[in-house]
């Protein structure tokens, strides 16, 4: 079995950013020198996601609009009333006592999952025509770092 | 390390349908004559999901009728005032602009996620009592691909 | 290529509990004697989650406030309006027929999703600074088992 780990950081200059990076995963597969096996990616913080999805402008900004009612940040407006009675009771996350801001990146690296896997197969990522690897940027500004495992053979 | 890749292609007669694969994915564990390992069992387009649940028909009308609430279709009238408020600001979505209708969708692959990872233990997947295997669909009547992917030895 | 595979088995006191597993998935680790590969942490049952996150109270309560507004038990009053009109159309699932009344843990367990997998690299779990594996219990007070495979070199 070989294995190749390669590491990303971002620091965005957004709060929240979609950040394609499926070049990146087939360049740690070419690294590894594998034909067969599957490629784990995985952010390392807890307020960011990996998300496998079409590179469409559109869709990118309807998700983005829907992952804020569905799970609402208390540091600006609720969009609408579904949002807002979303939000913790009293309208703000307990989590925020500790002097974060952050509560709804927690929920959003929920919704959207912290990760994926990707089959190899002869060398290359097995992805469908559409499918784009993004890093999910949901409290950047500061520097964060994305984990890529390879394994196989 | 031995691996084995099936892929199995759907079209579905519904726009959507749950299909259960257990069977297909414990074949790709056979053909690969693994006794330990994993098997990645991962959609290749944007708009359907792998879910790992129950094999029972109350449960399956349950969730589909909650995603098209939490995930709505512009296609239908919403289900309910909230599922009108989930729906983009203007009632549609951008990615429609495009000439799809598929928007909800691709965030019904968002939640439900659009792979699994099952363990492989002494040649037979290592499942909870309950659980099945299922390929949803979320805008099928066209042809989609799964690839079903096996590592170990 | 190594492999182990532990089963770890929950009987929580309470209804709906959260776990810290971390320490348990790099046991697994440490057994397995691997240096490079992937530990697969996956819930066997379909009401239970798996979930990688912070190890702090305040989102911890926050997580489960949520969960119980997007995904409503029936088995108590909806939290509110929202939670409510997210409930299937009637206030019950269909799921309860056969005399269950779990039909949200199933839908906590989609969204949470029931498993995640973990990269090793020099014989330790890769993770960030925050992040802490969490056995996530949606309807305990029964035996329910969890697996972790792991595989490597």
């Amino acid at each position: 079995m070989k294995s190749n780990t390669v590491y990303r950081t971002f620091n965005t200059e957004e709060r929240r950013e979609l950040i394609r990076i499926t070049e990146d995963v087939q360049g740690a597969v070419d690294e590894a020198g594998i034909s067969e096996g599957m490629a784990l990616v995985s952010a390392m913080h807890i307020t960011a996601g990996v998300w496998v999805n079409d590179d469409e402008p559109g869709l990118h900004a309807d998700t983005m609009e829907w992952l804020d009612k569905v799970a609402p940040p208390s540091w600006k407006a609720p969009s609408n009333e579904v949002a807002e009675a979303l939000l913790p009771e009293g309208g703000d996350y307990r989590h925020h006592r500790g002097g974060e801001d952050n509560g709804d990146a927690h929920l959003k690296n929920l919704l959207v999952h912290h990760q994926a896997i990707l089959p190899v197969t002869e060398g290359r990522l097995d992805l469908g025509p559409w499918q784009q690897v993004f890093y999910c940027e949901f409290d950047g500004r500061r520097s964060k770092r994305l984990v890529i495992k390879v394994i196989g053979e």
